[in-house]
């Protein structure tokens, strides 16, 4: 159930830690410990949906205590908002490395398609939850996750502007296009599955194709 | 709550029942209290999530028992069941009509995604519980919705066949590209809503231009 892209996320901690062995023991486990919540968390939201998953599942999946739970996070909402957080920042990182990775914006628009789309393909299970479950946040956590959907969605149509000025790309609203071709990538995350025939690459290149000729460009 | 498209679906039927004044009375009743089930059951499912909605929501929400409700529906599995049945129908109406209405596959392509784009958006709320609660569908329920979505995109590969063929379109993959062209229309009823700046309708053709150009038509 768990895909890699989850598990990329939060990383087993080096033994003995962050601090490389100088802060060895309790922050170590207390991070390995959370990291395995995290991932039960997701599995669990993935299998029952958040609202019917109690601290009770994830932390029998997780092979702890609630009591135990309860030290690393205080509630499900916790659990759920560190979950997009982490996922939206993740994402956010790869959009902003695709602008900053050439200065021509079919270039630019091009890898951030391929990778947006691996990326929702590989880690459909967390994508499913951090884009259908955006409703059941916190009001400052969902704040805090709006801002960065912003950022992303602000950095696509940065670049489908670049490309319009350009003479690169040619399309008749910039606002729709940029949603379009974030949604396309989005959407991966609901309908793929390891069962599908392309491998999250393949797909990412076939929708870099895709989205750019959906801008008017010449590929 | 309940959207234009919701209502749509499930019709008030005329005084007296279908049949037209003469099978009044007790079938007119059931009728217009099973819709008002499924209006309920929509609005549940869309504020509270399917797994963590119980019957008896359903039926306060709807103003009625629990014990009333079971009359018209065993469970909420075949309340789920018939909403997402009867919108996959819709949507495999209306994507066949988009074929029919044209023997040009530009034609028949423009029609298919604008209409499919507006419906997802008008019906934003049934959009998200069908597409998005599947797996909760009881199996012989979900072997029957699954073969409408079999249609849904047999008919769209079809009609890029048929333009491929015809020199209107090119695509690197013909699977690819049709199922890009319904993911999008598809997630639509994930971001939008009243609060969305374009109606139905302009989202509807926007969509129609871009996934024509993804399709390499001229546009």
């Amino acid at each position: 159930m768990t895909d890699q892209a989850t598990a990329d996320l939060w990383p087993v901690p080096p033994l003995g830690g962050p601090g490389g062995g100088r802060a060895a023991g309790r922050t170590g486990e207390r991070t390995e410990a959370a990291r395995r919540l995290l991932l039960a968390a997701v599995d669990s939201f993935a299998r029952r949906g958040y609202h019917a998953t109690t601290t009770r599942d994830i932390a029998t999946a997780a092979g702890m205590s609630p009591a135990a739970l309860y030290i690393h996070y205080p509630s499900k909402a916790a659990l759920l908002s560190e979950i997009s957080r982490t996922g939206h920042q993740a994402t956010l990182d790869l959009v902003e490395r695709a602008e900053a990775g050439s200065s021509d914006p079919v270039e630019q628009m091009r890898r951030l398609v391929e990778d947006f789309t691996t990326w929702h393909a590989r880690g459909h299970t967390v994508g499913r939850i951090v884009n259908h479950e955006l409703h059941a946040l916190p009001d400052e956590d969902f704040a805090v996750v709006a801002e960065l959907r912003r950022r992303i969605e602000e950095t696509v149509r940065r670049i489908i502007d670049a490309g319009v000025a350009s003479g690169a790309f040619a399309v008749p609203d910039v606002r729709t296009a940029a949603r379009a071709a974030t949604s396309l990538g989005i959407d991966v995350s609901r309908w793929y599955s390891e069962r599908s025939t392309e491998t999250p690459e393949e797909l990412g290149r076939r929708y870099g194709v895709l989205v750019l000729r959906m801008l008017g460009a010449t590929v």
